[in-house]
């Protein structure tokens, strides 16, 4: 396969066929006005092809305001193809030509990246994830089932101790993983260095004692030089995982930390609300973290079931099996990352969250439902791994659980949300 | 000043107090199970403030989907404060915050960020653009009027030599300016390196013969490694402006170019529909063009007044006055870049986009209105050269052209559009 597949959700006022065109048209060889230089030769070798259209629906009014207006806005799904020689295998270009101008067009009330189909080459091309699920595993010295995490709370305004004294009762309580919030990165009030040296020290002593070294995820989110410099202060003081906030970052950076870095990559999608909020504008998840994992993360979060957010748990089952699919069709390395789970998650959710897999490589963070266990931290975390085992040996946690155990006090304390799968 | 503050345009089925606080909750310190750690003085110093509440409308029916629901949908402006503590001047932990989980809020039923004020440290901060107009027309020779450019088409599909050969021929029309396509960037049917090279022993031989050195935007984007190649390539050879298409390479690549660059940067806003085309998402131009001249855009495309896309004029005024308007209105440097008119731009827009910013520090691109000429590209040139100089005087094109001359040609030739501002 010598071709780049894009799908697109369209709405327009000037027919499906003339849409179509115009949106292949603008991201390749056409011009509104035709060219001598636009041969057919070069036409055959350069230009989009519209593959197929498949109309949806009709409206009478148009989803999003446009300057071309209509008697009916018709909805449909077109796919259109692009030759590598366009651009080989470069994701910043594949962003400008599948997601670029064509988001503007006059002749488009709605516009979303929907699918994207690529060549084993891009597979091949890129370095993806340098460590996955296993690696991750053997930074921690072996590790079966689920990680079970938390993030640091509140998200902003713990000093570097504070937050280092919060991690030495969280390492006390047997978590496995435990992340800054995307909101604590390098500010004045809990500078970079210092946390990771006061946090580092806790994590370091804890595996000295005890054998078990748990994984912190330090944001190293910044300008492209200053990250390097966070992954060498982490490299020096035997920190092994990076979170990176993907969308602040930027796809390329992104790509630069992995080529930097001798740490797992954990990739947080703040912003995600800006692609996926609307109906009729954005790029699908199942896109854009296909770009993600190229770049090389190891960890993608995709939200929790019944999380607090907007995404329904049919999104959010879709999202996490997404990143555990190979990123193309057609050969090359599959690039699977680890699913990370979060927001509002307990042990309720430890099931469908492994019903959603089949398997136990992903992350659960957990904030409320370790905190706010009745009997402490270390009862929350035990609950949520007795419902980790649970879900492995296929029984239900009411059944699992015995009476004034961790899991059963849990359950007691926890509403069990609604999930539908 | 030692706050950022951000203005949201919001809606919200829970009232806009209590959506005004969850927001603010969510990006600061926030949980939603309030924590021990999360003190009074913890708050003091870290938590965004809820500075203006102004509601502006309501509505029966959600803009966007959303989980939670209510019998009305309130519309309003919500200003949030967040302590420079939290942060300092990342910009990319200060996208995370601005522009981080918020747009996933089941709150919210629409959320664009709309404005953002700086303190004057992030002016100081940061490097901004590196030459701006003045040193635009420095690396040029010196220039007056406004910049007239063109663009290669079709945008890809050309060979190397291809290119160069069209490029000669817009040199010897005595354009100013000449960029690549966005979708023209290192694929292998017309490497980088082979067109820089084509097309720079056109533009060098040309500044021998003439005197005239005409600014040639290679678009370099790509991952962080390769648009230092890039860099370094356009060195060895003389060329003197570096296209980045901003949304691709992501704000911190720019930031990465900018620090490795001795060219200009010239910023395309391929894939901007995304952040532009909902008004219930997304966010403002005005917000962030601030984070592209911070780190360090030269140019900025601004789309064209009546251009080909679905902005109205008035949208394409603001732009255009936005990046030449201070960065933090509180002082350090102003960090100003030229606005890049472009799309479906012939000399009937040269006098509006004059009058937009009140000065000649814009670059004019013209794709048919140089090339569909009916004297040919030279008279093209010339006709918008002449309409930039009536619009310097003052006068309208309709007097300051002269029978049968390159300009009245142009006016018999290219349709007047409907232009409002």
């Amino acid at each position: 396969m010598t071709r780049i597949y894009a799908t697109y959700d369209i709405e327009t006022p000037v027919g499906l066929d003339r849409a179509a065109s115009v949106l292949a048209g603008e991201q390749s060889t056409g011009t509104f006005v035709r060219l001598a230089a636009e041969t057919d030769e070069l036409r055959a070798r350069s230009a989009a092809v519209i593959e197929s259209i498949t109309a949806t629906g009709s409206a009478s009014k148009p989803a999003l305001p446009t300057r071309k207006t209509g008697a009916t806005y018709d909805r449909g799904l077109v796919t259109v193809s692009w030759p590598l020689g366009n651009f080989g295998t470069s994701l910043p270009t594949l962003l400008s030509t599948l997601a670029g101008n064509l988001f503007e067009l006059a002749e488009l009330s709605a516009i979303r990246l929907v699918r994207m189909d690529l060549p084993a080459d891009f597979a091949r091309a890129h370095p993806g994830p340098q460590f996955g699920a296993t690696g991750t595993r053997r930074f921690m010295g072996g590790h079966d089932g689920p990680l079970i995490g938390t993030i640091i709370k509140p998200s902003i305004g713990l000093t570097a101790q504070d937050t280092a004294d919060l991690v030495r009762s969280l390492v006390a309580a047997g978590i496995d993983f435990i992340k800054d919030d995307e909101l604590q990165a390098n500010g004045p009030d809990c500078p970079f260095d210092a946390r990771l040296e006061a946090v580092m020290r806790v994590i370091n002593d804890h595996a000295d004692k005890t054998g078990k070294t748990v994984l912190y995820a330090a944001n190293i989110t910044d300008e492209i030089d200053q990250m390097k410099r966070n992954l060498d202060k982490m490299q020096r003081l035997g920190a092994s995982c990076a979170m990176v906030c993907v969308s602040s970052a930027g796809q390329a950076g992104v790509r630069s930390v992995r080529d930097h870095s001798a740490a797992l990559i954990h990739g947080h999608r703040a912003g995600w609300g800006v692609y996926s909020r609307s109906p009729d504008v954005g790029i699908s998840f199942e896109v854009m973290q296909k770009l993600w994992r190229l770049a090389g993360v190891d960890h993608l979060h995709v939200n929790g079931l019944a999380n607090k957010f907007t995404e329904d748990d049919a999104t959010v089952a879709e999202a996490a099996r997404a990143v555990q699919t190979p990123v193309s069709d057609h050969g090359g390395p599959a690039h699977t990352s680890m699913p990370v789970y979060s927001s509002g998650q307990t042990i309720w959710q430890i099931d469908p969250a492994r019903r959603v897999l089949g398997n136990d490589d992903f992350i659960f963070c957990a904030g409320g439902g370790i905190m706010s266990h009745p009997s402490g931290p270390a009862a929350g975390v035990e609950s949520l791994r007795l419902a980790a085992e649970a879900a492995q040996q296929g029984i239900p946690i009411e059944a699992f659980a015995t009476k004034g155990d961790p899991l059963s006090q849990a359950m007691a304390q926890f509403p069990r949300p609604n999930i539908s799968l």
